[in-house]
């Protein structure tokens, strides 16, 4: 893909921008998910253009890297100031493009969506989340992090939780109490094992089909943690029992070919933790293809 | 599970207690899971109490950490010794509660569930083992070692081959001659390529059935090295082609919900092993809360 | 299967030969599978020759470790020479053996298959690949490397394109170009996709229908990269959503079984990239232990 | 040491507090030195009380765990003020013990010293630095981080560039313009090339005579980078020709013996980066135990 | 030095024999020691015989590797009993050769010890110890493991305590209490810090002159915890601060020069634990080679 | 360095040219030394331009990366001839540069020393080497590898042995006949047991005053394998016993201060082996940092 991604050039028609959002020091536990963009970056060059499973070439696609948002070394409010404004501005200078974030821990989500939303002011948008968690604790104890983006973005008022589906929660890995938040906000979810029992096709078709009837715009948010610890390592939250790589991958396949689809991000996968063989920054860039795939072969159908 | 577990104080009612039994020096390979007990205790504090999947919660579970079973550093009959009595007596102490033993290696099965059927005498007690092996090596050679509790078992009179039923043998990893000795014996086994074309529920639902007709009180056991190495790196013994987490998971749930079910222990973890996400320590606390979860869901339903 | 397998001695009657092939100074990637045929040699020892899942024993196979082919430190093309000599003498000694060759890279898989063609001239031999990628690199540019072999065999019309079936190809790893060279060859292909719609049982079942009625005999070559990451991370170009190991070695008891499979090679497993447990080693050597079983297993029959 | 130290009950005369600082979302670059204060505590089992190099026994020495200051999980500015009022706090109920603070990174130096001058005003607070960086940065940049301790000490005129003494700052890891802020503020320091040549002891004489004459309270910190990376993998800035761990511990047991010694940090340790047999986590328990070394032998000479 | 050992036949006369005594169950913590043996096997090939340090060829030396001491599984006191029997019975095949013991963990020093004191009764043997700790834990607590051996070697009356010289205890990790039965006993030591104050080199001359005058004979045990866990990250007691491998080298090479040399062991390298290079196995045999090298000087001196 | 390195315009004046050589497939055991360039351009950025040790500013310094030498897949015989005149055209381009060339393995020393004798033609040349070994392998048995560099450049009449001064050649690692071969073509070499005893600067002293007596220039060649492997894990060839990286540092300072010096390069170092904190790589860029200082200080004093 290295000869996918051209540098971005002022007032170039884009169909893909790829923005770094190095920050993770508002991570609960310590994370070097801040190098996840560059590691990312330095991974392209073992993945082609082409994809066989699907027939998909995305050679013709517009894609550029459009940098990192600037970062702050301690003043963690203005970075996430730096991240709502930044996606503001690109939005702004390419209307038309789909923006792909590459986190940073989740806490990157909340103000991605403000952003989104500013730039989409009158749409309503959704959430189309896999995680192994709500990501709904409060806001008051330890302030916007990585445990609390869903929250931050219904008690904003800038997303319903009844807009927001998320699947795979699984395991001992959510309090009781984030359960009944959610249910008594009617935010939808899948645990896994609902996944497994469904299979992931048909839980996509009907996630997707419920939101295409809520929202005008779903934006997709990838925490990595939602990945068996087997398959994701580098996750710190992953556990065992999670989604297979070959499970979450063809869904976001899926997602892409959605036209409501309209911006990703995927976060808290922290490279510093990855095996030698790198499979999981490997699986994050393919999160990012397979959604480009699905919204390529969505093109050429149109 | 951190707010779950407490100390254990004398006279209290206990629902389940752990034992820790931190012998591996009777592993036939060097092994360190003696040092799982304190693996598992220290990656609690990762799990919540509350289980997404099967909506259980096992908050109010009375739950205690007995300790360890005392060992001998070069004394291993004196070991085995320790730990028949270790369960003996705390089943004289706490009669109603469910005893989970932390090995250790799987010698340990053969002590316990001696100690479990002097506890438990006039009653027929069966085991419900997943193993990649059957462990019916003979005591002649080099004593009671990982190889052998089952062996000991019967040869013993403690328990019958046929009240025996073992989940998930596979590949080349029992020589012809136990296979034999199984089969003269009536120890009933599904190896593993049957668990995946028959479902690992379906296996489940036929294994109990059996038992439920046969035993009064199903112990459990869980090798570790049942597992894929890409699931359990930390079980010496683990190879590819083993079970899934996924399955053993789910497997456990549905054995802790069998009312007849009456203990469990796990062995065979060697957390020394582990990569740094310490998957299969995680693996084997997730076993030991899926049992329970099972237990709290029967308890719920009566 | 050190129980198992025997020197060599001259004028000894085989069924299978074990070749170490350590060539991977040809690989495009720096690459140590040149140690890969003592590592299988020295993971022996923790496979028994019995396995209980297809209750087949391997003890009475009269297999042979026939050694290592030699190899120049520096001259490549003498190494492929070699290669193929090695075959050709190895066959014209044991005419009725089943050789197996322990890669080294996939660029030997040529030589291979050229000295099994001139052993049996006047036979139309298929290939049965299993493989994330084409191999279909044109050998202008750097000559015969592990991208080359399939080239390489069907430009020096030692097999016709038609007569080979790739199962596993997925994912971003095969340029456009080489899919076009596929088709217009009419090389016939699985994609992993399809792999997992279909069943691997299905795929299988459907393959060797097909090459049983275009050849006389059957090359089985199996480029260990086509498992996934989390299940051979010592294949440097192993990614996620790869085939999972038990697939694999399914597939395989399902290959030894055919009449017309007469030959076995496995490549581009690098030893010094396994972790501890040596997961990817293993899977190397289940995978030959695998298609002896479907080998003894049809001789049973017969 | 479990044997040496107790919980802390209030009112309890003490010699040595152990306070932990888990801050290092304020590292320039990602760290889990954070994790620091509980990895030393968990490694304590290691060490006994008797040190045989120095016969010295630190077994009646009264050394209490204080806990952790605590954190918020987003806002910095409040983790340091924390900090600030912790070691105030600490020494107003204890006014004759020795504090030692387990970092964290470097920038907690700043808040810690500056209650430690609170606490002894009027005294002349002198700095014994061992580092392989001067930590000058400027603040207005990134805030207060692990690049500016020494910065912020001289800027807010706690400490005077005279007083401070930095051993081991060597390579290429210093820009010039820090060694010109260090020359017009008359920061002392020894490269590790000078340390070398005159060798540690003679330097360390040299350093406390020094600081004898100019400063009545003597303040040590000691950045584990200032080790060579053989020593210290688990120091991200660590580098090759850094300083040995005999260097250091012996300096620490001579810094302890210094009447004017008063007060330890040690930061900059990211147990998460240790290998396996975490020689990081025991040098930093060993500096600790170093200089308790020094003071116990100081206490036996008066 | 695959050039260098051969096979051993019956009759043959060796100048060095090398046992393997794989035992470390015996261990107070878990080990894989007992893994060494074969591990040291593994590695002789990256070594030659000629040294250029010393200039020393070692190609004409008669050396044959004996094999293993046959162990049991669970039964550790007679693998003690079969240790003491091994080497009695080596002694009196080959009265003349050089007996060197490949641990295993330090327990074995005292059968060996005892073997080789009845194999030579009549005459003084003195030990010659390199080791962190001092190895005289008391024997009723738990049987003779890996931290008695010196005390079950001075309590049966095998060896004198002013007959010990053990180089290397260091720091924390000797309780008090063995110091005192260390002196009580004349046991002499050199602690590490003596040893770099007054060099390797005259520390050897002085212990080498005092046990001349002593002993008849010198048994050299090596513990390779003596070195610093940089360079014996594989002995699971190395620590920071500990001796360099150039120093314990150096140390080997004069000891083997010494006429009354007459045999060594080294233990406690549990090889599972070695990073990839293998750096501790291969100071391992590098420790017995310079032993090796210093005996073949001696040869050539007379 | 990033600061300090520049892309390299045509026809700009250089002091010094960084040039990539990423050939190891002629390396006798496998490597991935050929990754080794690309390692160290990413490492550059951990390094700033000024030394504190030397009180050295490298900024002002003109040095470029001018790329890679193009290597062939697999004709090695041609890689060597591209390396030959990738140097001589270099110096033909920019004939007052200090040409760095990265490897690689050893064997590119061969055709570098070859094509900077053409270029320098009636000039003699003299070698520096830092080497556990001779290199002096006879080219016939497998061509010129990395162990043959020094015999190809004396054979090939290029440099006469007596021009070469080899520092650290130590232990088992050298067969006796290179010795001799050595010996006989009167190739100068301190082993490290002799650097040990002389100190490294005194050392260089000696070599640098012989070499300026017989030489017009010296081209240094440093095998990262002469460190210690505590201190260069990533050197397949490094062992036990070896140099100290702050010998081998200082060292190359002195080396670059000496006028004649004219010539660097760095082999043998396989980053794919680094632990995590890329001790090893550091060490390369280090190397060539410290060569850089001393040429830098020997332009000052002019």
């Amino acid at each position: 893909m290295n000869q996918l991604i051209g540098e971005h050039t002022a007032g170039q028609q884009l169909d893909v921008g790829l923005l770094g959002v190095p920050l993770s020091r508002s991570s609960i536990t310590a994370s070097a998910a801040s190098d996840n963009p560059n590691a990312i970056r330095s991974i392209w060059k073992s993945f082609g253009t082409y994809n066989i499973d699907y027939d998909v070439d995305l050679a013709d696609l517009r894609i550029a890297d459009l940098g990192d948002v600037k970062m702050h070394v301690t003043d963690i409010p203005r970075c996430h100031h730096n991240i709502e404004e930044a996606m503001v501005e690109a939005l702004s200078r390419n209307p038309a493009y789909f923006p792909v974030s590459i986190g940073g821990d989740h806490s990157i989500t909340c103000p991605l969506v403000k952003g989104f939303q500013r730039h989409h002011s009158g749409k309503t948008i959704g959430i189309l989340q896999f995680d192994a968690h709500f990501d709904l604790r409060n806001l008051q104890d330890g302030g916007p992090s990585n445990g609390t983006p869903m929250r931050g973005l219904i008690e904003s008022g800038t997303i319903e939780g009844r807009h927001i589906v998320n699947i795979g929660p699984h395991g001992y890995f959510n309090a009781y109490a984030y359960k009944k938040y959610a249910d008594e906000h009617s935010v939808n979810y899948y645990t896994l094992r609902q996944v497994r029992k469904q299979g992931i096709e048909h839980v996509m078709v009907e996630a997707l089909t419920y939101l295409r009837e809520q929202v005008d715009l779903i934006y997709v948010t990838v925490d990595i943690d939602v990945l068996d610890a087997a398959f994701a390592p580098a996750a710190p939250a992953s556990t065992p029992g999670g989604m297979w790589s070959s499970e979450l991958l063809e869904a976001l396949y899926i997602a892409g070919q959605e036209p409501r689809t309209a911006a990703l991000d995927i976060v808290c996968l922290d490279p510093a933790r990855d095996p030698r063989h790198l499979i999981t920054v490997k699986t994050g860039a393919y999160v990012i293809m397979n959604v480009l795939c699905g919204i390529k072969y969505r093109m050429q159908q149109t």
